[in-house]
């Protein structure tokens, strides 16, 4: 498994962060040449060929805010903080995920890049220090206060998030949480919390949800999540008992499952015990890790 | 190399997640036998004998917050949120590195954990999405809006940085930056971004501080670190070339090491060409796991 095959990772676009700071170049790229990127509120737009829908700065209300994405053949690459984009941090609408499902790998990564910051941007216009308003700065990659007295510098939030299989004795625990669809069960996870390493927070979100004690934690793959905007780093841990006292404040319930129930699952077999996370999850690639071990 | 020997992360307390949205075991929580760890502004302050100090809830002002770290023996232990606290975000006082020398596993990751709380409350008493107060919530696991037509909720932030060691021909590519203590090296770092996978995070800061291409990206180790609220993620890569381009907005300079070199400065020789990072620096641990294998 490389990080190729996990979705909202490898944007073709070079984000050539130097140029983020450097306001006569950011300046010079703003013309006829830039494009950008079209959005329905944070949904995507589709091209007839089903590609992103890219339009010029002219399509840009002349008063908003451009968050610089990168270079894409050395032209500028912006996406539009409209006040449309501030429905919140919400899970993916029913639309996102269909667009998506039409979109190419590097397509689906620069849309996750630019939803996440217009979205950071539509949710963060005030000072958290002290209440003033922000303005964008460092083409979109910052907030600066507007207050002379404070003048705080705010960047965008990446949130580290677990997610884990727990194997025992050649067994997996899954997990569903009530919101999902029917039958769906998928891996444990949690943020990390402060003060926590990731073998950690591992650890204590296993514990807190199944009541089982998890060890020999192991890094697998990462994956960039926006929704709003995660960083979801999987893992792998060993577990010594099967006993579990299920949370059902955060779990509709947790079960075991064999390698062929997995199996079945993964490869959607009539009769499979339940359904399997979407290709798009990390979850997903956690599982197919472990049936070819 | 495990997690244990990790500095900032192994704390003996019990974070007991579930009593933090329990409002009445909480306030149960809160009464003479629970514990008020003393900070002098962010600062820990330290036992005759070394250890972190604690008082009782009548040492905190009446108005001020109080954030539940945890459980210890079965009591309580909680953190004053202070304006003193307030000073902000940067790097830790000379003060803080010779208290937390005198310091125990436990006691190091208990104080970084409280540090992050307590610093990032005295940085977030505004609404960033209204620009209303917040005030604490769920033993201050959460900062809520006091607008009503708002009630944003906010949680304590963690940055994941990435930090890595890039490899080539044998030898290790390690930068200095100006602020440093003279001599040091370390290796390369940096924040991960919104849309970016850790090896993506890797790959960018390594190319963008010293333009050498890097791939096979591993993890390594991760690490809790309270300056404000990272979470390093360790991680070792291989170049094809040796070829620098040197990024001295970022570094004063990096170059490339030999394992003899690397050593002898591990050893703390005379002679070594460099000075390592400190015990407690994750960079460190990199570098002991890397002349290990």
């Amino acid at each position: 498994m490389t990080e190729r095959t996990i979705a909202f990772a490898g944007a073709a676009l070079d984000r050539a962060d130097h140029i983020r700071s450097d306001a006569d170049r950011l300046a010079g790229l703003m013309d006829w040449r830039a494009r950008l990127l079209k959005l329905d509120g944070l949904d995507p737009v589709i091209t007839p060929e089903g590609g992103l829908e890219w339009g010029t700065l002219a399509d840009a209300s002349p008063d908003s805010d451009l968050v610089f994405l990168g270079l894409l053949d050395g032209k500028g690459c912006f996406a539009e903080v409209s006040g449309a984009a501030s429905h919140g941090a919400g899970p993916p609408s029913p639309r996102t995920w269909s667009a998506i499902a039409t979109l190419g790998h590097s397509d689906i990564a620069t849309y996750g890049t630019a939803r996440s910051l217009v979205d950071w941007h539509a949710r963060h216009g005030f000072c958290a220090r002290c209440g003033h308003e922000t303005k964008l700065a460092k083409g979109g990659w910052q907030r600066s206060c507007t207050n002379v007295t404070c003048r705080a510098e705010h960047f965008p939030r990446v949130d580290p998030v677990t997610i884990m299989l727990v194997e025992h004795d050649g067994q997996l625990l899954l997990g569903r949480q009530p919101r999902w669809p029917e039958r769906r069960f998928s891996a444990l996870a949690g943020f990390v919390e402060p003060g926590e390493s990731i073998e950690e927070a591992v650890a204590r979100e296993v514990m807190e949800e199944s009541g089982v004690v998890a060890r020999d934690v192991q890094y697998v793959a990462s994956q960039p999540w926006p929704f709003p905007s995660s960083l979801m780093i999987a893992c792998h841990a060993m577990a010594d008992s099967a006993d579990l006292t299920i949370d059902y404040t955060e779990l509709e319930t947790a079960r075991w499952f064999t390698r062929d129930e997995v199996l079945a699952a993964m490869q959607e077999r009539d009769g499979a015990p339940f359904i399997a996370p979407p290709p798009h999850a990390v979850a997903y690639h956690l599982l197919s890790w472990w049936l070819s071990r």
